[in-house]
């Protein structure tokens, strides 16, 4: 679905215009085109594909989706796909986003995905200094956009981890932190999916050689991989801690599965004294002599609690009750 | 044994031919031959390896298979070896395929494995824009169809990986999730071998120089290594979401089992006081005033049921029970 | 915040100025000007932008802060992002200095931290001969100053880790080792994110091609690297032995448990067979010749001694108690 | 001690010569000498140092053992350790052997090891179009040689890996499979020191700049490598998996554990009640009407039947028994 | 404070000299002047980096110790500092060098050793055609006797770890052993930071282009960088090991553990039988038949013994007991 289609000039809009015009516009000098399809139809992808004369591999890539975060030149075309994450109420949203960008073209395929690029436009629009550099500098007004919705995950894990963190040394609470430490580490996970092997490629687009439509954005794009740095470094962190969580949660268990045994077995043993000393003076011997006596049994349940109390006060402080 | 063997000129089919007159086609300017044997013996080599002029150390290796994946040159000559690796019903197949690649010729040996390229062959000649590039093209045809049946593995240890995970936390199944998870770890691991050692190596084909019969291809060959990429970067995921979903069951097992603790701790303490109170009761004293009172006995049943449920409503309420 | 601006030429201290003088003062050859703020407010941050042709991403940076350390060029103008570390009372102070330097000038905004440079700026005037070199001089004295501050965090966390670890072999401390671990884990991973994004760029700085301010003080650089460095290998260490603690730790608990459960196993024994042997004396039965004998009861409470001394006895040798 | 010496001239053996007469071979162009030392004695090494021209460090190295495996020039002359690693009735042997290559002549000194290399000269002599490449094709073939000796103890660390997996879910196995995949780790510890460091280095001998003697024989250097990173590969294998085994096994361990404390608890149970039951009828109250009736003792019986069979019962169903 | 301080020409010694003299016999060329100080004065220090022009931050380190290893160029001038690692009766020696090295001269600072380097000094004598090569044959001759001594850590760690490994698999060594290989951890972690970090730029004294004093010396300087490699791969074989040892141990105590649990159910049931049949016939009910045969005692204690030793058989049989 065709979200529009727009022709801009040193910076300024000058018209929408309809995908079949594109060609001519292309045409003028200091001119380009700013296309943006939505879960686009092959149909519309073909057309694109001639106007803009894009490689079959690069369309099938925004065609099928579900691609690894890659930037690829193709000739002059600058080729970049993004995975689109943002937490929603229904879970992770999980779209993705290709870009074709060429030296009077940019074009931006969305797939699976409700969040736009209005934004983007309205604030390239508002910005004539900058979108003067022309398509490059709209690659870049995109990429930061995708990335900057990947900051509020960190701080949603962040404080997650935090919260979990508050509980992991509570007793009884480690079979709950142990499924919140997984879910977040499968979380943790995605992200790092979207981020890393961008990463790791951006340094293509400033610095030694870049492609032509970046040069003029460098600075630009150095300030998009330091942004994935940033956030690439905060996932490793929370996945080192989580698995530093997960070690230290399973420690706790064993630490409280001690403590119980250590109660139990100081239970068991002042039960078992009384049963003992019960047991004694229940045997039907003939000559028990202080079966008889008019105190015994007081002097039997002070014996009895008495070996209990004392267990009871060693045990005490030995620390296990 | 040989399968066929193929000469083609500008994209275009020309001819099946014997094996015997390969060299009068291979002499011929813009022709390749397109040869493909399957668990080839020992005197198909020795006549292929005298047409094409292959190297031995290479032969060796296509003969003897169980080799790792590689790419290696010989002069002009290519020379690929790929793992085939297949779900089948009898568990995962492990054959190979060595192929080798010259100006004008292809040479693919496959080895203990029942799935074929006739596949490969037939889109190739349906396509004849694309093998107009010569042989390259047809070596990215034929690794893209290996590489392309790695991802159904990829699918299926995802799935097994989401089923264990969904067990994960059940009470009980901890010896069961083990064994799955073991299981998938020795596959994931089978596919890494096939995978990684490619993965290193498919850069030479693409970028700074390539070799000659990879020029025109360059773009497909980025493609095959971008597909690499994206199974290895799926492997590895699986890999580490095992690793941590051994350690998660462990903290299950000692979990649960502290939990069984608790319970039976709890149990056998009120067994316990059932039984001294009871046995307390049982003594021989000859003065046991209680022991003659009318309601002694019901006292006695009283007093044990009433300690036996004051500690059950205290572990009840400590959540030992 | 403005905290002081001040002119330098040849390595002597000109005058104090006020902002609004620098572009005359920076046109001078040989002169450079040195402005230290804190926590700045926009507008200080507009007219100084203006002043020195600032790049807008960096003051970006400078104003929003959380930024990772970073080193980095827009044009002739070097960019430095460093973390404030240093052990308050209240915790781990958390501050942020970015650094602007260029031919003629040194600008220093400090954000969240308590801590000024004031003692840099007066060390760097008693040295004339050091400061002579320019503003890379005084970009490195910053640097230094800062990583300064990070030793004695090392140190803290160095004598934290050995009070540990001369707990860890000690009985019924592992849930305070394990939580001091923890604690010591997530000091580790502050400072280790302000020290290792920074050693990474270091290099930039000496040796091959570097930036023109930091020509003249190539060694100087190199040392903050040494230091980086340094630190870095300390934090790596302690990071290193926290995680076979944590390990270690785990193994006592579960060393201790398992001398508990033996000890357990020991006196429950001692206390059953008593109560069994009690509990056939305690039977019933007509014809039990031995409780018609005079020495009956005696007898029994020394079997039960006997067979309870001599569990104690088996058990003692075993190690069990 | 001398194996033996021989010239060799255009691939062809020319003559056994004695040691004292090499100097005028060497001298002949085309004509390379190979000499096989077994402990060389430090009269031999001094020797040999002198006519080759050797240098000092390197004898030392030859001399003493002990050495990592390495390839290193000492001007034209190629210096190789290498470790003789093969399966022995008593244990692994832990031979090595120091090659020095020069373009006319090759010098092995074996060390410790009871397997010699009279098969490569076998193979070497019965092949003199190979031979023909001179010095550098012997390097080829006795690296080769001890190489190819190191598949078989990758098999068998293989089979017994899998007889070790054969058991790890089996009950009561849990200590000798993890004895077992200790003594593994350290087999395939020993064998990845023998073949790491090597594979490091053997880059430099095929490829780019490569030293002389090494120049004619690139591909079979090529192989070499290709051969010790197929070992390095499985040999990485066998470690991933042993980890995980003594982790699952550890996993197992604490299940059965698990299982074994449910099993008791239930067990305990239901002794528990038999007793708390005999013993309150056991008491010694007068008035215990059910102690007169007829049926009491059989109603008591099933009682107490009664009460320890729903128990196992439930505790059947539960999984516990 | 001074050790000795001689002048070298051609290999041989010429004098003994005074400090102040330095300058002179410096400037004579073919001529170098070795200068050995031992936990130098700041006097010493001062006067010296006047004689040789040495850069106030390397004369900083070479004052507070404590640094890393590392080898520095400033200018013509190298700086090398080595960690004096070896076992002394009452632990570590910690000791540090820092060696200067010129065209003419080596200036070597000792810090908190008492172990000196005159054995260099008579050795270097012994071998003017080496020490021909001048200052940087003494450097070499310094760093290798360094080197030398770290060997015997080694080895002790070996021994050390093989004997813990003999007890690993004992029952009840397990506090013992973790201790042990805890402490082994620790000495392993000293010893990685003295030998990794040098490892790293030992690289740069050899091969591509090297400082002018090593340019002659560099086959020695690549075996000092060939021994501190295999230092490095031992160290990290050793802590390789002791990472397994301690998972292997944890894994023993826990097997252990199960196994004690297993005979404490054992004898808990065999005594509980016991207990639970004695509380039967020790019921008070009027009509139980059995109390009033003659033989019911003796056939109550069979069926008690019975029972136990049916529950005995069972348990032996199952490994239990």
């Amino acid at each position: 679905m065709l979200i529009n289609c727009v022709a801009y000039e040193d910076g300024r809009k000058l018209a929408d215009i309809p995908i079949d015009d594109i060609e001519e516009w292309v045409a003028r000098p200091r001119c380009f085109v700013w296309v943006a399809l939505r879960d686009a139809t092959d149909d519309e992808l073909r057309q694109l594909r001639h106007e803009f004369d894009l490689h079959e591999l690069a369309i099938e890539d925004a065609r099928h989706g579900h691609q690894r975060p890659k930037i690829e030149e193709y000739g002059d075309t600058l080729f970049v796909v993004m995975k689109l994450r943002e937490a929603r109420s229904d879970g992770l949203e999980m779209g993705e986003v290709a870009i074709f960008v060429g030296a009077n073209f940019v074009l931006s395929v969305r797939n699976h995905s409700a969040h736009g690029f209005l934004g983007v436009r309205e604030r390239c629009e508002r910005e004539p200094e900058h979108l003067k550099q022309g398509s490059g500098f709209v690659l870049y007004a995109l990429m930061d956009s995708v990335i900057d919705r990947y900051f509020p995950l960190i701080d949603a894990m962040d404080s997650d981890l935090e919260e979990i963190e508050g509980a992991i040394f509570d007793r009884g609470a480690a079979r709950w932190n142990i499924q919140r430490l997984y879910a977040l580490k499968r979380r943790a996970t995605v992200l790092r999916h979207a981020v890393a092997p961008l990463l790791e490629v951006t340094g293509k687009l400033h610095g030694g050689r870049v492609p032509a439509v970046c040069a003029h954005s460098q600075e630009f794009f150095r300030d998009i991989e330091d942004h994935l740095a940033r956030i690439n470094t905060a996932v490793d962190a929370i996945r080192d801690t989580i698995a530093t969580a997960i070690q230290v949660n399973l420690s706790m268990v064993t630490i409280e599965e001690s403590e119980t045994t250590k109660r139990l077995a100081a239970w068991a043993a002042i039960f078992a004294i009384s049963t003992a000393l019960a047991g004694i003076w229940g045997m039907n011997f003939e000559h028990m002599p202080e079966l008889k006596w008019a105190w015994g049994y007081p002097m039997a349940l002070n014996a009895i609690g008495g070996a209990a109390g004392f267990l009871f006060w060693r045990f005490k402080r030995a620390g296990w009750l």
